[in-house]
């Protein structure tokens, strides 16, 4: 059986949990990372991380609406809401993103 | 002697403790209600709210380098630090407060 992560409905996505999300360096690197590509298998968000350390952080950007996270054999793919995050929050991805200073 | 509160050097102020200090409804808020003011009266700031939840949301803000406590008496007066954020993360505020929705 496939495995299958819940994702927010975009109603459900509130800001605060979203810039909570995105206040960890960590995560805003991911962030970054999958703001230049379509999709990124998740091992590739942390390379120099612990597998269960990238579970915890996409975890909770996916719970926070930011990224979707689509599991294929035993990897999983992540990318950016980019349709929601732009209606819900304008703007917000590409000024967070510009602030960001690369790691 | 009068109290003093130290307030992060603009160089010191990160992006992600700035979400981390905005990642909360409460404090969300406040920052709204200081947008459209030069000073606010701490306790104006959460009318409802007990005096300490005031001082533990207020700190946050200052420490993340959001905001400026300026004491006068035995009151404190709080302000946006618009300059610092302008420079640093250029439209980040504008982006959230239009994205937040009003309390």
């Amino acid at each position: 059986m496939a495995r299958s992560y819940p994702h927010p409905d975009p109603g459900e996505v509130e800001l605060f949990q979203v810039l909570a999300a995105l206040s960890d360096p960590v995560r805003l690197e991911m962030v970054r990372t999958l703001a230049s590509r379509d999709a990124v298998n998740s091992l590739d968000l942390g390379p120099h991380l612990a597998k269960s350390t990238v579970t915890h952080h996409t975890r909770i950007l996916r719970e926070a609406g930011l990224t979707c996270t689509r599991p294929e054999g035993r990897a999983c793919w992540i990318s950016l809401r980019r349709d929601l995050l732009d209606v819900r929050f304008p703007g917000l991805l590409a000024v967070i993103l510009a602030s960001a200073t690369p790691a």
